[in-house]
């Protein structure tokens, strides 16, 4: 049978890691860190497959882990939810993702994407049957123009996804951003989903800025959020979505066909991990260190960065050392110099080149030193 | 927006689980284990927590894992496999019968659904645009005519879904069966979406006919399978589907945006524990003496049993009892006797009434005891 996703090949993040092992290079690519999970979370886990809290879990989440993540929005974002009716735990932010879009998007709607996008956006939009509506950012800053936005609404729109702190350009959503938003949706009656997963990676002071908090969002309004990211564990694949109790419904109807539920012991392990909120508190301390400390072991090359407001991603310029395409860039970089980064055309459906980098700082100090070091010494 | 499904309530899974909770009935319903899961296998998991298997598996599945089920299928089924391009490890069964149909079935596909049927198909296939074709078995054996599966095959039939050992009746399919299925699949050239996760559960000595053991089948058929059911752990979420390289390919490329990959320390559990065949072998002789010691207990009942083949579900007619709908009884029988069983009418999408009940005997003996008890009291 003929493919429904003709254009998808192997995913950036699997060519780039492999080459990188293949190479022996230093892996800045891949958004995974390379230290160590906390241990009292492990060992919460372990307690709770001890304890037998094995089978099925409910389908929406294990109740004590919605109230978690309910008192844990409230005060980190100042953000009220209806636990029972409002949170959906998921097989990571991807199945939130896609469970909403699937939930949402009919044959035919239009779906407005901003790019640079995370490379899940597009293709569960197309399986979908929906129409994605590409939107670039403005470089050189990678900011949204909300009027050009605007200009490509149409009577088919259904859903704007956005995401904040953004992969891969590190650039964070301003309040002024989400009131452009909200008065988009206002006059079109769009819905929006938020990919928040980077919520607690954001630098310098700056505020996460959800949907969820905006009154003119709130109620059109789906945000995705990742335990993976925030907690060092990419691959437990635990994440959730918040939306509107009828949002909800729909969603939870497709996470019942697409996962039905998320593995159990963790989610208990995550419910009490999260009582404690020092284990959440203080990310963006720890990875501003990160940020900072790459940002002054690569001053000396001629990479030019455009300096990552959150995120674990820095995005480099490299017009300095001509302009090969991204992809041969980064290719090169990984098989003759030693480090693997991710080319930002991947994240174009049209491949716009822009010369343009995304090293990832979620790493050991030590895995940056040697990585920035060999990129210096270009 | 409206629903993309309808029709879709809380499960009939959830519904019942909680109404033995709340009545404080013996629950016989949802299809889960009351006995622990391995201790050697729960120690893996937290060994290689320890040892830092926490980032992302790669998309496919940890290479060990994929190595370990291939080497399993040879053993136990005989089935040869490529483990790189055939193999795609999914967050449970579900997430593999998502799936499939997500990368087969497109907008106005027909697809043949075996009634009764798990609750998981009809929806797939309905999220994807296609249009399930319900072909009822033949009662009171719960078996299947195919030359009235054949009489439904039209120009635009893409896939039958077809689901050995079976859920809920228990019924298996032989030699014969796959056979028929063969030929339609020679002459009409569609594909088959095989939901084989109680491949383990199987008395009698009777032996699991995979669809990909028979050489008519294997070029065109997906067979689904799940660690959840075959290691006790459904809450732990993880299986896994066969299919030739062409149909691994798509089901690849969307996994990759419905979950991405699956947890890590537990693929690498998995792998090692599988290495030995005690593990999963005398699944069913386990299962077989449950079956027995149940119906021994419900002997003095007058509920009529069919006796089950394969799947840790055993059916029975209460039409001994009258003739109120299955949904009516299974809820007294819950909310006043004080046993909970599963209504086989919500398997049929017209809720077709035969007045049959299922009954999960994947539980302790106590328990099983306790349940036939009250039930014989009737
Ligand atoms: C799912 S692999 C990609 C990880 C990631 O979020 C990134 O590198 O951008
Ligand atoms: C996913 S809950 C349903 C469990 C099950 O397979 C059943 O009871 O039939």
């Amino acid at each position: 049978f003929p493919s429904k996703l003709p254009e998808v090949g192997t995913t950036i993040f699997t060519v780039m890691s492999k080459m990188a092992l293949d190479f022996n290079a230093i892996n800045l690519s891949q958004g995974f860190p390379d230290f160590e999970i906390s241990a009292e979370l492990q060992n919460l886990v372990t307690d709770y497959m001890g304890k037998g809290h094995n089978q099925y879990a409910p389908m929406a989440g294990v109740p004590d882990l919605l109230n978690s993540i309910s008192r844990k929005l409230k005060q980190t974002h100042n953000i009220e939810v209806d636990e029972k009716n409002e949170i959906t735990i998921t097989a990571g932010a991807t199945e939130a993702l896609y469970a909403t879009i699937a939930a949402i998007v009919k044959p035919g709607d239009e779906v407005l994407v901003i790019e640079p996008a995370y490379d899940a956006y597009v293709p569960a939009v197309r399986l979908n049957g929906g129409k994605p509506v590409l939107i670039p950012m403005d470089i050189p800053d990678f900011t949204i123009n909300w009027d050009r936005v605007a200009h490509h609404i149409t009577g088919r729109t259904k859903l704007i996804i956005i995401n904040t702190p953004h992969n891969p350009t590190g650039t964070i959503l301003e309040e002024d951003d989400l009131s452009a938003l909200a008065g988009i949706v206002a006059k079109h009656g769009i819905y929006v989903l938020s990919d928040e997963v980077y919520e607690h990676i954001i630098f310098d002071g700056e505020v996460h800025q959800s949907v969820l908090k905006h009154p003119g969002l709130r109620e059109r309004s789906i945000a995705v959020y990742s335990f993976g990211k925030t907690f060092h564990a990419t691959g437990w694949k635990i994440g959730y979505s918040v939306a509107p109790p009828s949002i909800t419904r729909e969603i939870r109807k497709v996470h019942q066909f697409l996962t039905f539920s998320v593995n159990t012991p963790i989610q208990y392990a995550l419910a009490t991990f999260l009582e404690d909120k020092k284990n959440y508190e203080g990310q963006d301390r720890f990875f501003q260190q990160k940020r900072d400390y790459f940002l002054e072991q690569m001053q000396t090359s001629r990479f030019v960065p455009v300096t990552s407001k959150g995120t674990y991603f820095q995005l480099f310029s490299y017009k300095n050392y001509g302009n090969r395409p991204d992809r041969e860039m980064a290719e090169w970089l990984t098989q003759e110099i030693g480090v693997a980064s991710i080319p930002i055309s991947v994240f174009y459906q049209d491949k716009t080149d822009n010369h343009y980098l995304r090293f990832c700082f979620g790493k050991n100090d030590q895995t940056l030193k040697k990585g920035a070091e060999i990129l210096c010494r270009i």
